[in-house]
């Protein structure tokens, strides 16, 4: 992992050397695990040209020892702000943070600090290098796919017009528990009937309804890394339109695996796959953006939206998922997360997309 | 609930017309639910001398037409201080923000809409106001500690010399969602052996040790509100050493039980236990704050430690967790979370804190 952290930190050196930044202050966690590989709740990361240097308190001594080894420790009692602030101005005293991430509280303590002289805003400076994968992320990903995939054979197996939607909820986030250790990326959306015409639906204290569809997404963290993934079964036997529905958004959804092509846009992969909806006569009823990026955290860079300027590029790892939801009547969603190489989109789940009856 | 959410937006105005605050960009999403009974994951809320306004996207509509009673809903479709602009314009243009909660970003963007002449920054502002909990809060964390309390002593009667900490956690989490519904308030601490010596020990993959003390540390989320509690039980025979420090800490927690009293500071109580702890020889080996409040977050305020200038006030719900920890050998910690009253103290956990042996 060593040499991982180390060409994350030289690509982060590189941009802050094309951008004149002296000192980056990095805030959020994901990054600095990203970069340090220190998973502790509780952190800072200094990055200089010459220099990486990771703050924490004395609760993760021993295990800011065990995981970083590209960046000097420092085991801090006082705040954040104040104890950076030495190796701040030893640096000039100019300093950037991650404004999206970084709280306004600590940006004014920031500055006020003696020895800083400036302290300037970037967004997402860090997600942009971070939507690259490399192949020690790609691996965590894949295995975190795997526990998800594993989970949702487990719990199919439970559907029942007995249980509830909570019910069939609860039992993903055990197993996800379970054989992923660290639980869901996002609490599962379970939805049956015409709930499951609701993209971002809870799941309820009420049995799945029969003969119509039911939605299930979901994801978990493992090694630090999210997966996510959605498939639509039929229970019992559902209306002709729903299974028209159903194929639609297959057909869709392979669209998005097979049309995504390294240097196109984000927007355009989107645009394919939403006119082929359109063109069925479906165009008003898939009102999210086809997908996400999915790393350390499970909606991140790049964008893959309508409006997305995010150029598709080989190693991102993202989220291909159409929908048709008919408000009142059911829902379908279909949703791959996908490794991109220069060949195509490799498909992380392996469950079927044909529909399932249960 | 109506009435309550009422009178919450009262005491804010009260105090934003104390300190001359003629606008108040709510950005943290528990606060917004503690103003408004909002319960979804994107928002942001306006609170004028005159006005209440919640502002969300589509994705909310109906949840937020459900919830949100004493504040005007506006679903909007733009970025948040963009669409909020026209109202605080018409409010003067002077806006007061959450600094601890608002990214500097967001800070930045709500400062660059036309007709917003000033942003200022607050600190806990609306934190110190939900310290003092109502009775509907006392009913949610009551049925909280309630789920968590069944959990434990289920879990209890899963340990064997055969199951991992892992495992065990797992299991507190899978019963935290299936009777709570919202799943743990934290990852569940389960230590056995010289790793409940860590006070944040993760659990690790391995078989609980025999013949030694185990640490179980968990809390939930029901109805929007968290739980914490600590037992330490006795795996098979222990050192006399190991009973001897179980009861000092327990006599330390029932001492911070009993010495709560009304219109003292925090640190009171927590010198008060802590010289407990010293005089008994065991100082050093309680490394960390003797509570913490608990209520739509697992830790809020007030702060109850060493350094807290918080006045205890009747209402309050905070936790009284001290511990010895033995490095390399044992560790113990006893945690109830109270609900303070006038007249004393009231655990929420009914578990006894007598040493059980397994």
């Amino acid at each position: 992992m060593q040499h991982f952290h180390s060409a994350r930190l030289d690509s982060v050196r590189r941009k802050m050397a094309d951008e004149g930044i002296p000192a980056l202050y990095v805030s959020d966690l994901h990054a600095i695990r990203w970069l340090s590989g220190f998973t502790g709740s509780s952190a800072r990361l200094l990055v200089g040209l010459d220099r990486a240097e990771l703050y924490t308190d004395f609760r993760y001594r021993e295990q800011a020892a065990l995981e970083v080894h590209e960046c000097s420790v420092h085991i801090i009692s006082g705040g954040f702000p104040q104890e950076v602030s030495s190796s701040v101005a030893s640096l000039g005293g100019r300093v950037f943070v991650q404004s999206e991430s970084i709280t306004l509280d600590e940006a004014e303590r920031l500055k006020a600090v003696e020895g800083i002289t400036n302290v300037t805003g970037t967004r997402d400076f860090l997600a942009e290098l971070r939507m690259v994968k490399d192949s020690s992320e790609h691996d965590a990903l894949r295995k975190a796919a795997l526990v998800s995939g594993k989970v949702f054979e487990e719990v199919l197996g439970l559907v029942t017009p007995e249980i509830t939607e909570q019910e069939l909820a609860a039992e993903i986030s055990c197993r996800h528990r379970h054989y992923g250790g660290e639980g869901d990326s996002f609490d599962p959306i379970v939805a049956s009937g015409a709930h499951a015409a609701l993209p971002h639906a809870r799941p309820r204290p009420v049995r799945l309804e029969w003969n119509s569809l039911l939605v299930i997404d979901m994801g978990c963290m493992a090694g630090g890394y999210a997966s996510d993934m959605t498939r639509t079964v039929a229970l019992g036997k559902v209306p002709r339109e729903a299974e028209e529905i159903y194929e639609i958004v297959r057909e869709a959804q392979q669209l998005g695996l097979d049309s995504a092509v390294a240097g196109m846009k984000a927007c355009e992969l989107d645009t394919i796959v939403r006119s082929y909806i359109e063109k069925r006569g479906y165009g008003e009823a898939f009102g999210h953006s086809l997908g996400h990026g999915v790393g350390l955290e499970v909606h991140e860079f790049p964008r893959v939206s309508s409006l997305s300027q995010d150029i598709l590029l080989p190693g991102m790892v993202f989220t291909i998922e159409p929908g048709i939801y008919l408000p009142g009547k059911y829902g379908v969603r279909i949703e791959d997360t996908v490794i991109f190489h220069s060949r195509g989109a490799e498909p992380l789940q392996q469950f079927t997309k044909e529909l399932v009856r249960v």
